[in-house]
């Protein structure tokens, strides 16, 4: 029987299922309007880290062309302002982080060495009778426009219809790192959140922000601003911002070197407006799409789970893919009880914290104390970044809390 | 903290988790409204073969009395009549059948002797906020009454609303056993479908009948005519339908010894609508209501997977209870993600037979004529019964049988 997968996108997910693919001898076509060189000289779309989950997947794919060791963080710093509680959290093994103009070309240019095919150019829904004429399941794996459209929103675990947050994201210099290397979560309360991340960039190690900000604060200035227009003012108008929301990352900028790394591609501004689609739908000659990553489920980045949980769902489908020979809806019910809770909690558990990062509730605010004073509960909500079933498990309602609260509280590591 | 669980319903369902819990040393309550020796006196329920997956999981329970290598049987065989079609199937090992009447009061006083609790007596929902308020999570694994309707029924996965088949089970003397001890299936196309079952019974070994009669048939006279009204004329009743519909049994009556094995407790009468419920519902007080076995999913016993499915639903809710700590809404996902698959299979497989016994579509066809031929294909579809979401993978459509056929023709069994 013939496997002739077909994959529209080329990031994360698509990357990941193509290269788990021609590992084990499938045929796979990966659909994208960019080349690697395209790719290469383009504006951010994006900051990620890797985690330990994931690394470990580039491992099996032989893709770690940036092992963890080297180029790794093994620590969450986290500072709750204005006046910094300051308190840490260590993970099981490194996360990475590597600018996607690097990380994926290189991706694709090992697809491509490995016998996967690419077309180049943009597709439409058109072209979708064509498409499904060729291939035995159609992956779509692109997070906006018309092809992830063709997959309904399903309105239970989507309770948004319009970004939670204005966002601006990009790649810095003039920010001194860590004395240990980590990404900083800073939280200033009512106003918004920044997460610095230790980034590898075609200059060196640099510092990629996500910054997160509540409309109608200050701090959405940041994304409703234009940086090419005027530079200088942009960075003035950040520093004045961070001086006064994220001091525990003013301190270490040097005012004077302060910029984006490389220019105004280095940075990007708008919105995510969270939703989980249907898994799959069926195409009039009967043959499946089904959504992967973005396309299946859209986080904001506040923890940083969309790339974590599209490789995830990726390996898993390539796994289904090579065990089994008919795809079916009956096929992608077996994707999908394998995949769905981690798909599921990473929404949820990103749902969950923007809101309690807008509006605490006062099991929040206790459950953020307890984090404060270190210890396990610190370490295995850091931890957790690798396992948000677990996180969603432990924060899902009051009771849960307490019970994980509860579980730590004798430890040894806090204070009562 | 706590974990008090009750269970209401003393079925295999029931005994299975009480026994795995008390295995853990988890404090767990049964109610039931017969005493073991209530239930030694009863009129049959049922009659039900354990599969080996089930035998595995008692003797995980250190509950397996009558161990399979001397009490069960290793063979299904297949009469397709009136001039019988014979094939038969081996099971990678033993299956095995016990009267209920003797099974389920052993368990009970093996639950008892471990530290289980009964409270014997008729409940009402107007129990339900005293129970809610005594434990933690409430299992309700009474497949008929006002507490399965608790939990509502799921229309997607439930095409039925009335019974299929009018059914007849009973326990009968008289009939030798094949040469080799099997269960052996009877199709009489378009009239119904019996399933003798070597059963284990306070006189020893006699023959359990599944009598499918399909309505408007003459063998639908066999769940209409009462038994106790004129046993004579009932035995003779059968005999003449079964030496017309089932000659392959038939053959093996000595028809002066068969009657009843015990006098007219040893008949039911009645029908089953199949129906998959809700799997969980939230009480007044949030105590979590969850449904296992029958109340989850009541089948038709064509292809005898209710005990085996209940006996496996209960020890994942087992394992997940001594795992985990709440028990809300979230845990019921954990459970269903890890039963629903075997759940759900077992019941579109129970009706896709049922539909497919009554009116088979060419593909059916199809595929009993090359599950006629034996080999690998018959001793794969036999095994199966072992394993529901299998022979679902392989039947749930059209394609999916060819390619399973596909798959078989090639090794040497079969005609092509």
């Amino acid at each position: 029987m013939s496997k002739r997968i077909g994959i529209i996108g080329a990031g994360t997910a698509g990357l990941h299922l193509g290269l788990y693919l021609r590992r084990h001898g499938v045929e796979a076509t990966v659909f994208t309007d960019r080349t690697p060189q395209e790719q290469r000289g383009s504006r951010i779309l994006n900051t990620v880290s890797h985690h330990a989950v994931t690394v470990e997947r580039e491992r099996g794919l032989d893709v770690d062309h940036w092992p963890a060791e080297e180029y790794g963080y093994t620590q969450h710093q986290y500072r709750v302002g204005p006046e910094p509680l300051r308190f840490e959290g260590d993970l099981h093994a490194p996360s990475r982080s590597v600018d996607y103009r690097i990380y994926l070309p290189r991706l694709m240019e090992d697809f491509a060495e490995r016998g996967g095919e690419f077309e180049f150019g943009r597709l439409s829904p058109d072209d979708l009778p064509a498409l499904a004429a060729r291939f035995d399941l159609l992956v779509v794996c692109t997070g906006r426009g018309p092809f992830a459209e063709m997959f309904a929103r399903d309105p239970e675990p989507s309770p948004f219809t319009s970004p939670r947050r204005a966002l601006c994201a990009g790649i810095f210099t003039g920010v001194a790192q860590q004395p240990t290397r980590a990404v900083t979560f800073h939280i200033s309360p009512g106003a918004g959140e920044m997460i610095e991340i230790p980034t590898w960039t075609e200059g060196g190690l640099a510092t990629a922000m996500v910054i997160e900000n509540h409309f109608g604060s200050p701090l959405e200035a940041l994304a409703a601003t234009p940086y090419a227009d005027d530079p200088g003012a942009y960075v003035r108008l950040m520093l004045d911002l961070y001086r006064e929301h994220y001091p525990g990352c003013f301190e270490r900028i040097d005012v004077n070197g302060f910029d984006l790394a490389n220019g105004p591609k280095d940075i990007i501004q708008g919105g995510v407006t969270p939703v989980v689609r249907r898994s799959h739908t069926v195409l009039d000659d009967g043959t499946v799409a089904i959504a992967l990553g973005d396309a299946h489920s859209t986080v904001d980045p506040i923890v940083g789970q969309g790339a974590n949980m599209a490789s995830y769902a990726a390996w898993i489908l390539g796994e289904e893919i090579v065990a089994r020979e008919v795809y079916d809806e009956r096929f992608v019910e077996h994707v999908d009880r394998r995949r769905g809770d981690r798909v599921l909690s990473a929404s949820r558990w990103s749902n969950f914290m923007l809101e309690n990062l807008t509006a605490p509730t006062p099991q929040f605010q206790e459950f953020l104390g307890a984090l404060g004073r270190g210890g396990s509960l610190a370490d295995e909500f850091t931890d957790g970044f690798n396992h948000p079933e677990r996180l969603w498990d432990a924060l899902a309602t009051p009771e849960r809390t307490r019970a994980w609260l509860a579980r730590h509280s004798g430890d040894g590591s806090g204070t009562d």
